[in-house]
């Protein structure tokens, strides 16, 4: 897992734990000493271990681990053990449930959609966009990464990315070609990437040798059509496909001939559950 | 709106848009002014309006408003509208939209469920629990207000909850009675609420006189029933419903005699579509 | 203790030790070890002790602890005892020593009112407000709970308290019957308490049937009156007193029936005296 | 009034206002416009208002100002006026009057130290230590400053000063002279200060030359003594008086002779009181 | 200018003036007005006045600018010029004035090197590397942007660079092809970058069909002589000279036929001068 | 090292490896263990190696080091080594190469500066200003302690430092001898050290019995003849001299009498190269 702050970590858990758990207190059972389960009710692809045990360990909890992120596991499976005293254990159980929960079920979701595509063609990749719900940026790419999915570009600064909400602004809006070089020249480090929004700027954007021409809510049957310009017309020009892409139609662009997906789909996907036990030890 | 901090909204931008929009500064049209607007897709309610008005004034835009937090718009409403020069418009692009986009999603979420509720009980209210997406809370929180629920409990030190992972460090942890009068006398400020996993705790819960029995993953017909039990047990009892209650089946757990249901759905509510359009001034 | 952000401890630590020990440095003795020993002066309520630990262990000081927070020790009961070169000695030595006095004091007064009124009522409660020194939240209500208090609210979103300042907002400010019926409607799983500041009001809110009625700076003599009042008119409310109450008046306010008792006094305790010593190991 | 930054002004805030004022909410009264008045009801020194200008204007209200920080007011007197809508000022309510009114008592304390000892000698000096309570450090400064007070140091970088705890490590413990030289040497920009727990280690530092030798818990009679050595040893030392000094002891102190006076209780002045009264308008 | 956080901000302004300029306050002037006028003593490329701004804005001074980022000026030409009141003139004055100096000199020295090289070939870039100095990321990349560069790559997680430190991991380090395929498929919107260390591995690299091979600490010799075997072996491949380029070696790779540097040597350029002039009004 | 916090050392982290190495997990290598060594190529004065080590271990990696800041190395020499999975060396190599060597740079500027100072006169101090490039405060300090220097002050509330900017704005600029006076009754624990434009204000300072003139950009002929001045008009007055002290140069102001100086030189060092190797165990 690449790394997070202490902040992060830390906001995670005060969101929910600032000032303790007042049940515990009330009850008079904080320094009693127990440990906690967390396990996976559905079979699928697990993620935010790694998060969950940084998170516990903050807690002063001692953490044993029985899978990685990145792992496909039964249903039942236990992903993690932590002990220490109760107080400290309820203060980590819901928000550690809540990231192997959330983030199981994004991983899962980009897991299928990739299991799906790759079926068809291997060399399948699927990139999720910058549009992570508001504030969960870095859990959101660890767990499109241990889904098997990869990243289209974690922010604005990162890539060239062409969209008519820039052309808009150029002197000649629609020469392409202008665009283009202009761009591949400011950013030679860089794949100019432009975002067509109908089949017209497609071959627009072919025709000025894009790297990579993004077709934004194309149907499968315009993908289809487009690529067979693209051999003709830029034949180092890569296609990807964007817009409302799911784990229901990914098959169909895939087999359209789509060989890069671009979706937000899996943000949105259902958390998956997991049961949290405690008990004395 | 609550107040959120500058560091969450600085960090909602940064996530996305640290070291500015390569794009822009490569086709050098940064300085040119324009005009961003924020239009609505689908109708119905609106969220995150006033939270994407500090992000966009934060990048010096200046902004008009068209509807507020709370408001039901038809499809194709504008929310908002805002002015600056291009550099500064498309580091605020996406970042507004995601906030209108998200919260709106859940807001909308939310307000149907209240809608469907109380159109059998104008007196339901719906609670949302403390699981938000990791890393949303307070966006979460202003949707889910915005959509006519309340907040079940922000954190675990707001509340007294009394759950099995509670009781199973107690003394007696099936000694209802004495766990209710403790908690009762430790958080005199607050109701005491347990939560029973079936049928027969739910009874030792209204024997124990909890202000409130939470009833989690009850059937609606297992719901009722407890219902005609406590008018004999527990008259000044409350009983809420939890666990799974969603839009699809809300109805039913009010028809079965719920006031107060308590869910976690709203927080993984598709995103409502925003559409976004820059434009030279 | 409930968990404090490592930001929270960094603040502490840096607004104090910002650039180290200019003294320790000139004298060119920074890496020799050494041993501090933090040691109460006088008997009493012990607090502040888990994040002392914690705050000179992020100095990579090897700390053993003596006692726990919430312990009563005698005058001269060494608290904690840390080793390490000093350097790190010296940077943690007032930071440690000022959490040790300041919450040791808090938590003091604080048992010093519980003890006075639990004598003459066993089953009394006192809660501190949520003015706390500004900037002492954490730290406050964690001196607080280890002096046997508990904690009125938190914030403002946690629970239901109008004020006179919210009823002249209202369309029929002197209806307290229709506002307690509001409050209790929109935040059916928090009690409705009210605040009265003469004895009208008081009886209004009892009328009204509020949960809680809070009787502010009212005399023992006049709480004890509407006591009798409450009786009769709302035999379910409980009255609590606020307002002025301090460890001077607290057994007058119990003897006049209160068995919740709402202050802020102990946050503005004299700190209690730590003696800090240290020497080369 | 020196800068504070956003986040330690957001974090007033947040403590105490995160996700808004459930009361306002809860009675529907929030869009409504009001105004809130912030008044003194003792006369004294004032402190905190152009923090609380600050965080009223975070909440986007209209703040009027009557007053500046270090003014004297009579009592009654109108600090500062606001307006904005009913959620807005309900947010700021408590927090500003918590700032006003533990700055004013922290001013007015040492306000009332600097006039007693200035009555017998015009040019004390009172100095506060860094010893503030944890978390309010900014504050503590601002306040000591309205009330005329100086700053002894504000951390271990900013000065030298020789504690007993130091000169235990150095090759030669007893040796003053040695140790001030190097002291001297080291930091030549700053004055040497030496702590002196005794007369004997007084006499010790006087011989060494140190700028200033600050006696801790020497009583008005041996601080005379002191001084009179002072003449003869080292006429270019200055001697500060330190520990334990208050609003009750500093005129015994400055009769003694006692230029330069060190403490840290204004840090633990009880808060003056601040009437808050809001109104619709 | 890119978006900077007010939390970055009010680092750069606190790190200098937290609790205010004492000798300000020792004089009691800090209540008058003046102003504060910020001029170049060198001509040369204008950075960092953006900044400026919102560090002076933050400090409630009013802020005139007569130049832009990006500008050149003449020696002597104000840059901007601020009025409000000593205390907060006094806390701007250095730290508007060190990011001025320092950007300036950042800018003025890519500035230099960009001239130098389009003189030669006006298609040049000068890309910078992601090694600024610890701690000035942000307005490193701001100046690179005002002398007319362009950033290399802002961190690890934004392109892909295969270092002889990653080969070393592969199971056939040699095979480059292998490489240049995996990374190409994993990665298919980035550019394939890879450094070679000496002409062997140059070869290998464009034979492997990299998008462009990073030539580290070629001699302009070597660069030319790879540049002609790139004709042959990777006609679609660039080549970038990176390692010890400066601003008085650039013109000899730019000779050399390179068309794309990559420089670390602008972050270390000495700050350019900037009088600052404050006076009563 | 004096302690600095966890945000800052995630900030230094998180500017170059947020998201992780996207190189390394593009070939599937993060995994795999291994070993990182950090050697200085050129001989010199070590500073960073123990913010490196922490940055290293927050990454999970175990830290070995060969040598302490302060130390003088050969070149050649390993600073530390560490151990760990791929994913998180990669992490940490550039981020602590880059610590390493900037403070190296910096540190070995100043060890050179002050061994050429102290080879003719061995009591010289030199110490650097507040003007540490924008973002390097900590690291910057830390560093010319390494190196051996000492800090002239770290901000503007630490020290009395009068400027002509300070001057303009008093009742009678020109009255040295008032406004030094005021200034030693305000801050009676601080030395006054006022600044010297050209040798008639250096006059006037001594003759107001300044504890310190700084003689700011007098030659060295000049600071010699205002020295021979000073032992006449106030032998207890001490002169620094500053503004354009460097390497070349400082030899000169030593020879001609200076104790103390105070430059900004050494943060603008050329940074030492340190060799970084990574390899699988």
């Amino acid at each position: 897992m690449f790394y997070l702050s202490d902040a992060e970590l830390d906001r995670l858990l005060l969101d929910d734990i600032a000032y303790g758990d007042l049940t515990t207190r009330a009850l008079g059972i904080g320094q009693q000493n127990g440990q906690i389960s967390f396990c996976r009710r559905q079979a699928g692809r697990v993620s935010g271990v790694a998060i969950a045990v940084r998170l516990l360990q903050k807690l002063a909890l001692k953490v044993v681990t029985h899978v990685r992120d990145g792992d496909d596991v039964a249903a039942g499976a236990v992903l993690l053990v932590a002990v220490g005293n109760m107080e400290n254990l309820h203060q980590g159980w819901k928000v550690a449930q809540n990231v192997l929960e959330w983030c199981g079920g994004v991983a899962q979701y980009m897991a299928q959609m990739v299991a799906t595509a790759q079926t068809i063609n291997p060399l399948v990749q699927i990139a999720c966009t910058r549009k992570s719900i508001p504030g969960t940026k870095s859990l959101a790419i660890a767990a499109i990464i241990d889904g098997g999915g990869i990243l289209h570009r974690a922010g604005t600064a990162e890539s060239i990315l062409l969209f008519a909400n820039h052309r808009r602004f150029c002197a000649e809006p629609d020469n392409w070609e202008a665009m283009v070089t202009r761009l591949r020249r400011a950013a030679p480090e860089k794949k100019v990437i432009v975002e067509a929004d109908n089949v017209e700027e497609a071959l627009a954007a072919l025709n000025a040798q894009a790297d990579i021409v993004q077709l934004d809510k194309f149907t499968p049957q315009q993908f289809a059509w487009v690529l067979t310009q693209r051999q003709v017309l830029a034949p180092n020009s890569l296609l990807s496909a964007a817009g409302g892409i799911t784990l229901l139609n990914v098959a169909d662009y895939v087999r359209a001939g789509a060989e890069l997906l671009v979706t937000s789909a899996p943000y949105y996907a259902q958390p998956t559950d997991i049961k949290v036990w405690l008990e004395p030890v």
